[in-house]
């Protein structure tokens, strides 16, 4: 029914064809809407922890299939006693590039006592529960859907709903006739929610599969907390440390040995204080010099995202941040959290001593141009100037007469941050194609502030990759009662249609 | 035998006399060591911990009855549900003055598993387990006692051995004809272990009996550590609060929220730093105001006290310690210690997360004019100068939003430091006295570091108190293995003997 317009438009401009995309998909789902939220539930329905490795195996087995079903080449990546890679390819003739899906199939495992339903028998409900929604039927016709309706179960949102998004987006194109512009890889991992620890090693396996990949897409994580649409460019790396400082070899009695013997938690402190100005600036030595400024274009986008800082404050009950600037701005510079400290008792079990340590945990995000070990380095560096001795074990007396203050220091493994250039030839192609379709007010994120181990693709494998999200910002990712609204499903058909058919 | 030599001596001069008690002592105990070692064993084996009410009065029995054998006055002062306090009085003709021998004879909980025999089957050792002692049997001619042995047993040195010390001297001076020169009375505490929970009440109750006391003389705690006598005039006050900052008001991811969220374990260390100077010197506005100075006899008997701060640091394993000045230097002032940190956590369960608050349990110890309640209210003004909002409760959604720092501090109760005067007549009087049998080189130390309710006696009665220690530094007080060395007992029943017939 659509194929004669399609014909016309795909004569016409690119613009107007893009359009038509946005109107395509979304009589695609006033037509399929039941059906595709029954697909949905179906997918939902199989549990999905990681380590449960023959329900992770059966959702591989389903994914595989519908694949299959919409004719795309598939393989079922396989490691001895871990959950597989689904991967499927669907090459085009003519294409002008190759653009990779990175989806996980996998999910956070589950408290079910925190859970109002069963996390794998997906409910449907009216609005969200915390909006006051009740759980209704799955619609039986599609007047019923309204976009506010919300599914809930485990990885609705983080991170089957681009799955469902991709194979309806595949059904919409071949409904309508559409033109697949790229060959299209689609790469759905099973363990991202325990680490990715096989990644690498999967990566570097089928090498020959993921080569020929101009353009990794990562379809995880929300839109921005405004409901507005976004592409994201970039993450933060993260390492970390502890430091655990000393004052006598056993904990002495408070009285007798107050004023005289050394207090770990006060020397802790000034180490601590140390390190960053009133304001929670980092004063360690060259702890932002690597830091990569942005480029003009990155500049640009971050002037058009939505401020969110007082519903920030606001929500968590903050009346001053960190630092200087906006919440935005504060992403990109390298942290230094003290996510830890503990030095004898507090609350009803402190008892009148002065301790014999104190220990910190640190954690350290990183920016573009930043390397963990280089940043642990310099945090030492700047320990050592406070007069510390630096040991890589517990001190035995010898050491502990000789040095003043000693400072025993663990490192955490860590990985750099990744952030892929807007600039980028087949990046802009996203980009624009993205605006076409969803409109002009998309927002353009340099970086979130979290980690994901993106630089895989960026740094090993040497490709672009972004963040394609399509989730509710407040989907409960990781938690009890994980949703996703059926406006943000809808976007997902919609954005993986026009991305599958890239004009330029 | 010995009565002869006295009657002679009492007309002699008093010193004369005085090195005699010495003598007589001497030879009292290798006539009756054999006995004393047994009724000391027979005291030790009676359970006394202060909540084990049935063993606790037994003990109370018991010393009533070996006081009463020596023609003492005695009351046993009961309240209902805690441990007796032994009263006992003997009033001499022409007294020159009431003086009061304080012991406690509760001994500290014990972990049995802990201990090397059963710590209420007292076990005689040739040495110190440390120094490789073997258990022996007690006794069986005096001539088989060394000085060295120890007795294994709780409350054989805290704080037993002041009563045997006590028993003993009654019965030399009587064996001896010796004059009792001022009317002595016996208050035995049993919980002094417990926290001394109803000392209060006992004195008020009680004041018809203690109110002609001269001098409380506190019979407890070790003599110093160079195994030297000493007499000690004062002890630390105590008190302490507890201060937890905030950051969000639940603990948030450190990726999407760090360089941005407050950090509370950050602002915790700079409002601890802040209390402090490089060298460990407190910096809060008028904490060393109300110190009270010095006099010139403390000053002078500081100056001759024997240094241990080369041996402390060897032994606890200290390169340098806080502030500038010697350990009995650091005894006087009040102190600020961080007794415990805690912030999310660090080591294996560390997580990349801001935590919500930070909290530090501060212990104080206060030294003679500062008081409890004043030291907090500086701490706390310093505190808000440091731009802090001081809540007493959880603080609120709204007050969260006000105010950018805010500390939530609960404040301990306490009690003030004690110090008599070594220029009170009395206390001159037992001075001397303790000189003249024990020899010029008697410390005399202004004050301990650690605290006892001592200005219940002090403040509250309006009395000089003073301790008068007779244990071994090294007798495992509240710890396993707890001893006594046999010399201590000795020193105890020598000074006891001299401190009941002082002659000026």
């Amino acid at each position: 029914m659509r194929s004669n317009l399609v014909f016309l438009l795909l004569i016409s401009s690119s613009i107007l064809f893009s359009q038509d995309v946005g109107k395509m998909s979304e009589d695609y789902i006033s037509e399929n809407g039941v059906q595709i939220l029954n697909d949905f539930k179906e997918l939902l329905s199989i549990p999905n922890v990681a380590f449960d490795l023959k329900n992770i195996n059966k959702n591989g087995e389903h994914i595989i299939s519908e694949l299959e079903k919409r004719g795309v080449e598939t393989k079922l990546l396989r490691m001895v006693g871990t959950p597989p890679i689904v991967y499927g390819y669907l090459p085009v003739k003519k294409a002008k590039r190759t653009l990779a899906f990175y989806v996980h199939y996998d999910g956070q495992p589950v408290d079910k006592t925190k859970w109002t339903n069963d996390p794998w028998q997906p409910t449907y409900y009216s609005k969200a529960i915390f909006e006051g929604g009740e759980p209704i039927d799955f619609p039986s016709k599609s007047s019923d859907i309204d976009p506010n309706n919300r599914i809930y179960a485990r990885a609705a949102g983080d991170d089957k709903a681009p799955i469902i998004s991709i194979l309806s987006a595949l059904d919409l194109i071949k409904e309508n006739k559409l033109k697949i512009t790229s060959n299209l890889v689609f790469f759905f991992e099973g363990q991202e929610e325990a680490g990715s620890r096989q990644l690498r090693e999967y990566l570097e396996d089928n090498k020959e599969l993921i080569d020929q990949i101009d353009l990794w897409m990562f379809c995880d994580g929300p839109v921005h907390q405004s409901r507005k649409p976004q592409l994201v460019f970039g993450v933060r790396g993260v390492t970390g440390m502890e430091i655990t400082v000393y004052g006598p070899n056993r904990p002495l009695h408070s009285g007798h040995y107050g004023n005289w013997a050394p207090v770990p938690g006060q020397m802790l402190s000034d180490l601590i204080s140390s390190m960053k100005d009133e304001k929670g600036n980092i004063i360690i030595d060259g702890f932002y010099d690597d830091v990569e400024p942005l480029s003009e274009s990155e500049k640009l986008a971050l002037q058009n995202v939505p401020e969110i800082d007082s519903q920030l404050k606001s929500e968590l009950g903050v009346n001053t941040t960190e630092g200087s600037g906006s919440y935005y701005e504060r992403l990109l510079l390298p942290t230094l959290t003290i996510r830890g400290l503990s030095s004898g008792n507090t609350g009803k079990l402190a008892r009148n001593v002065i301790p014999a340590t104190a220990t910190a945990s640190i954690g350290i995000r990183l920016v573009k141009g930043c390397d963990p070990e280089k940043q642990k380095d310099l945090v030492e560096a700047h320990i050592k100037k406070q007069g510390y001795h630096i040991v890589r074990e517990e001190p035995d007396q010898e050491t502990r007469l000789k040095y003043p203050k000693i400072a025993f220091i663990t490192r955490d493994s860590g990985y750099p941050a990744a952030r892929t250039s807007m600039d980028t030839p087949v990046v802009q192609s996203v980009i624009n194609r993205t605006k076409e379709v969803i409109g002009e007010d998309l927002i353009l994120l340099p970086t979130l502030g979290g980690s994901l181990p993106l630089y895989l693709f960026t740094d090993v494998l040497q490709k672009p990759a972004i963040i394609v999200p399509i989730a509710n910002h407040d989907n409960n990712q990781h938690a009890a009662d994980e949703n996703l609204r059926v406006e943000n499903l809808w976007y997902g058909i919609k954005l993986m249609s026009a991305l599958m058919t890239i004009q330029k």
